[in-house]
């Protein structure tokens, strides 16, 4: 038996740029030829935003090949979108020289940045997100994903974007139930790290639902903060990390169950409440945390109890099948009180027992 | 506006370990059992391992869940079976603490390597290649990829395996015409590195032929030796890895458009013929390496000229689909003399001409 060694070199930190403003679409083009003058660019978005105008704000009158998904949404967030997309850039002659530009939600920056992260072994992506979730959450950190016709996400790479565009004047065009569940993500930050953020929000919370932009910059600035720190501590979430998922693990279950009818946000919503009456179960919760927690969610008019013909024994099997699992059952975030993640032997994820999760989710049904 | 900057931490250097043997392959799992205890181990390998005995010698009567491509060979490496495999992984129940186990030929590990980079974002791969062209090249050095219906490996990502497990004694039993073609990629490692091997190859090409393990052993070795000192300097091929390319522009195009008649290393051989009147044109060769790489192709009863059927018309748009191609056309791997890489301003890709290109490949169905 002869032995060889093959040493895979360090790869040095690198760092992208956040820059947020109102009305700033316009101005995007003109900065990404001008700092990546040698790559061709390649637009991923969806029917919504070419529909609300602003593929046409961004690009005006310049011809840039362009992937359109439709329908908008969840239900094309799947492998198959990506091999048109990538079918699209082979048939556009793309090689290795690209910039893929991601143009929209949520669900366009994952298959956007996972289209980017496959085609041809990688290439850069700019993120320029366009809903409250995605502002806040999904285009900062790298992680993309699509789904199978099993599980969410059941294919995904960590992908750091080059840049993230945001232009919060984006968000007066969405429609009023995902502007809402958009913002549980912000929620979910505050919860999980912000406790002075939680404060800011519940007293802001109705120039926020009237869209003020002033108050959006500022939201959109302390979410990538957040979110950021986050990632800079532990990017490929060995730890750390997981305090994202917060919120999460029911909530995924509870959007797959519900064929997707809930948007992201509704789930995670149902999902925080679920973590919060297993915080109450364990005995590891401040007392009024859960009722602040459940004031807010519900002054956000999005929904804090799973729909009736959501069968838990459905969800115990998502749960099992849930991306994090090891030996069939993921580990919980669950919070102490709020801007504080409860930790257990350094770890922030912690064991939960299936008979207490079981429990919650029948629960959840009645409260 | 406002800006934000994120970090994207450095990644330490690793390095994986490459053990060449004969008749290991009983001995791999308890190795594996032992190092990786805490991950569930899933195999991925095609109908061929399994009728050639390979699978059992590897497992025995362990119960491993497994996917076994049907049918073997170039025809599955694509995104469809990529899909198969994610989804046989999700029904098993599996997350990421999960070690995937390639166990075939150059396109098992091209397939198992990609799922495993994006399966849930990504788990570990241990590779244990079984033909003459994975041990020399394939198992080695993270590429993976598949195939889209337009173009080869428009799917793929850099990943690098755990380990490799190199048995010299799986290549007893593959079919004359595949040991055969798998030794090109060992010709070329010669031709791009070391003269001596190439000595080495033309006196002892009987001994190969005849598959006397001991010289197989030392090529597998030499192989993964050129291969890893390449792959080290270079992961992400930025310039230098791209000399592992000689052949591979006009082989891949000559490749995709037999049907995938021809093997890889069938039309990589065409290639390096290719390679070698171009050279010839160019003016850059030493006066006998042509005759000299031809000889042994030859004697490998490889193929040196492009079947009559294929127009160089559609060989010249594959090769603008190169993924990578900038600006629609690839640079080519030119060589000086055998074991020295020509190179122009430090550049181990040069440019040369379509025209010449086309003449070349013209030339090639006559000569």
């Amino acid at each position: 038996m002869n032995e060889l060694e093959i040493k895979v070199p360090a790869t040095p930190a690198t760092c992208y740029k956040i820059k947020i403003g109102t009305n700033t679409l316009g101005s995007i083009w003109p900065e990404l030829d001008s700092d990546f003058p040698k790559l061709n660019k390649f637009i991923i978005t969806d029917e919504n935003l070419v529909s609300a105008g602003h593929l046409e704000k961004l690009i005006r009158e310049r011809n840039v090949p362009a992937f359109v998904i439709s329908p908008a949404g969840e239900i094309s967030k799947n492998i198959n979108t990506v091999i048109s997309i990538i079918e699209a850039m082979e048939k556009a002659y793309l090689g290795r020289d690209t910039l893929v530009v991601a143009l929209g939600g949520g669900t366009v920056g994952d298959m956007a940045g996972f289209a980017a992260a496959v085609f041809k072994r990688g290439v850069p992506v700019v993120q320029i997100p366009t809903t409250t979730v995605a502002q806040a959450d999904s285009s900062v950190g790298g992680k993309t994903g699509v789904d199978s016709s099993i599980s969410k996400n059941a294919f995904g790479a960590f992908w750091f974007p080059e840049r993230v565009y945001i232009d919060v004047a984006t968000l007066t065009t969405l429609d009023e139930r995902q502007y809402r569940a958009g913002l549980v993500e912000t929620i979910k930050h505050a919860i999980i790290a912000d406790s002075e953020y939680f404060d800011f929000m519940e007293e802001n919370l109705d120039s926020i639902l009237d869209r003020n932009t002033d108050v959006l910059e500022k939201i959109a600035y302390q979410n990538c903060k957040i979110k950021g720190n986050v990632v800079e501590e532990d990017p490929l979430e060995k730890n750390k990390r997981r305090i994202l998922n917060y919120g999460h693990t029911v909530g995924h279950a509870v959007e797959s169950a519900s064929g997707f009818k809930l948007l992201h946000g509704e789930a995670v919503s149902i999902g925080i409440i679920a973590a919060g009456m297993i915080e109450q179960r364990l005995g590891i919760s401040e007392p009024d945390k859960f009722q602040r927690i459940r004031n807010i969610l519900e002054k956000l008019q999005v929904p804090v109890i799973s729909p009736d013909n959501l069968d838990e024994n459905v969800l115990l099997d998502l749960i099992k099948r849930d991306k994090k699992a090891v030996n069939k059952w993921p580990k919980f975030v669950l919070t102490e009180k709020i801007g504080n993640v409860y930790t257990k032997n350094g770890q922030y994820a912690v064991e939960v027992e299936p008979e207490i999760v079981e429990s919650v989710l029948i629960e959840l049904k009645k409260s």
